[in-house]
């Protein structure tokens, strides 16, 4: 049975988010509990009642719209994100919302009243760009898995508030944030842009998420001496730079040997006393590396830590590290999954299954509900830049397949 | 003839200068044209009045102090410069400029007037410590190479202010700078800390530099495309930070596999933009490279630059680069060497003939004199830091053979 989704409705939606927070021609900047921030929960506040679904905000900020089953029972449910990166673009977080509220608004038209109960959420956070500690804050605060200090602990990037205190000045009360859990929410399902390549390679609107890569980011310290660039011959240096660069190219030939899906990043560096002309102290660096499978992953993580530890002993370095992310690989619910599947092949929508290299909110809800996760196409395998762009036809493909799925569970 | 230097006085001058701008328990914090700097040369000036010396100031602020000869003819003169890091310790220049006062006193006491006249110089600024591109301030404004733009153009590295208005702040006029040029000085030999360890490991109180080292520092940018670390495969990324590293490691071993005395160093790194999820988009990275022959540091940095280009090719990187130091090596006057070997025969002192391969004022010097200069052992090859030491002894060491070296010139 095929489903219609108003494209028209879906590129209006897309510009007029893109008003909240927009940053140069096509850019976004809308962090968590900005005025920004707020203007487009009141507007998606507007279209889920527009919708003809019941809209609420909870505890955190999150907004949900409610369209009430005729059978009892737990909450299929579909969102993602509102906040954007500083910059970001327009889809990132965005498109999932957009999709979510397109999807119910035209279940409910096309096919009345569901049998089950679906709920179309825009999370108030999930990029960790104005409060560095987030970890994502809306799906956490779902899942009842913020910690009872956290909103006096987590404070801005630019160190001026906590996170209770920016929840306090968009009216909402930190102390109330346990009354955001949810316990009814049987299954997941998130539309995201992909953030990568691999749909556009292969020419394909759709991507049927059946993974979601495990997210590990070591922060490493690698400490030698600092001498004089001039004075100090090489033989007797203990340079933590020359070390690093062995690092680099060895942690990231671990992932390049492995190959594809696994993933190795060094994104960050910083060196002390970085001046010209001395041998460096001390490099801190992240790694980040990822594969969506457990196994594979923490076989990645053990090849990584011996050869870091190797190259750090024979050149006389002292090596430690934290790891303040480690998130394992969360695999999609195969019974969810196929029914994804069945609804781009009903839709006629060409897809693949991947997995999803980045990270999302729908880790956290497999905690309380099965998951999975449509996939639409990114320009240039962009994301986090205000350049990112998804057609309008692809995202409609998207909602269809989300929508075909929503129609296969709850009516 | 032996040659008497008073240890206790030598000891005195140390950390007597070192108040001025002194930082920790060990430290110096005194750049150029700062209320410290003006104390210490006040002090300086007070030192070579006591010396019997005439003492005055130039135009940039070196302090100079004359000890007239009773024949005509060119200068024999010798210092180093007052200026520290930020923080430096209390060897680095200073031990040159007490080193100067410290051997006209002893040959004026116990040799009475000269032949040639001598003169001893505190310069106001070699470190480049609050002015970046100052480049040998106080040895350039000798040899009149200070261009006439310079003192409205070097801003300090806090961007608050120019060289210019900071000589003007402690009485100076940058219109003058002219002033201070010489065309009348025909040897100098500088006194200085070794600032690396080959003295300590040899077990020797003092060097004599028959060369000092060419130093180039390039400024290199790598940049390729930044990829969220998690949807980015491995296969299409355009990673500059892996291409840094293999770069490091390529440049590194250039000077390794060529040997002493090639050194080569990264001590300053940019990642933009510098995010663990995210791969960089540009790598900004400084190479020091150094060999105290000319012919030599040619070839080293035609290998450098070919191993930098071919690797930014094949990763399909872009690579370019400027030099803002470019400064070739500076042979020392051979027959100056010998006198400064014959001098520590004479003295009893154990040395051994090295190359210097830090950068000093000598360098500039040499463009209007015949040059040389003696090194003093630091502890640990430290400099650079409160940290760096140079044993009382050894410091008289090294100033009984400039001593002895003016004694065989000027007497």
């Amino acid at each position: 049975m095929r489903i219609e989704v108003d494209a028209e409705l879906v590129e209006r939606y897309i510009f007029e988010l893109a008003r909240h927070g927009a940053y140069g021609e096509t850019g976004v900047w809308r962090v968590a509990y900005s005025p920004e921030w707020v203007d487009a929960q009141n507007q998606v506040t507007g279209w889920l009642e527009d919708a003809g679904l019941e809209a609420r905000n909870d505890a955190v900020g999150n907004v949900w719209g409610r369209l009430a089953g005729t059978e009892d029972g737990p909450v299929v449910a579909t969102g993602s994100h509102i906040d954007s990166q500083n910059p970001g673009g327009r889809y990132d977080g965005a498109l999932g919302v957009i999709g979510g509220i397109v999807a119910l608004r035209a279940l409910r038209e096309q096919f009345g009243e569901p049998r089950r109960t679906l709920e179309a959420v825009s999370l108030c956070e999930e990029e960790a760009s104005r409060f560095h500690a987030t970890n994502f804050w809306g799906s956490r605060a779902i899942v009842g898995a913020i910690g009872p200090d956290e909103a006096e602990r987590i404070r801005s990037l630019d160190g001026t508030t906590t996170i209770g205190e920016a929840m306090e000045a968009v009216g909402l009360d930190p102390g109330q944030i346990p009354e955001a859990a949810r316990d009814d929410i049987e299954t997941w399902i998130e539309l995201h842009i992909e953030q990568g390549p691999i749909l556009e390679d292969e020419g394909l609107p759709v991507g049927v998420v059946d993974a979601i890569t495990s997210i590990t980011h070591y922060v490493v310290e690698l400490t030698g001496r600092s001498d004089h660039a001039g004075a100090r011959p090489m033989q007797g240096r203990l340079d933590p730079l020359a070390g690093f660069a062995e690092i680099v190219s060895a942690v990231v030939g671990v992932a390049l040997e492995s190959g594809p899906p696994a993933v190795t990043t060094i994104g960050r560096v910083q060196v002390e006393p970085n001046i010209p002309s001395a041998v460096p102290d001390k490099v801190t660096f992240t790694l980040d590396s990822r594969h969506p499978d457990q196994r594979a992953v923490e076989a990645q993580h053990a090849e990584q830590e011996r050869l870091m530890r190797e190259i750090a002993e024979r050149r006389g370095l002292r090596i430690s590290w934290t790891k303040p992310l480690d998130l394992p690989a969360c695999p999609c619910d195969p019974d969810l999954v196929a029914t994804l599947e069945r609804a781009a092949k009903e839709q006629g929508i060409a897809y693949r299954r991947m997995h999803s290299g980045a990270g999302h909110d729908t880790q956290n809800m497999a905690k309380i509900a099965r998951v999975a996760m449509v996939f639409a196409r990114s320009k240039d395998g962009r994301s986090h830049t205000p350049e990112e762009f998804t057609s309008v036809e692809d995202a409609v493909a998207a909602i269809r397949v989300l929508t075909g799925a929503l129609h296969e569970l709850a009516y």
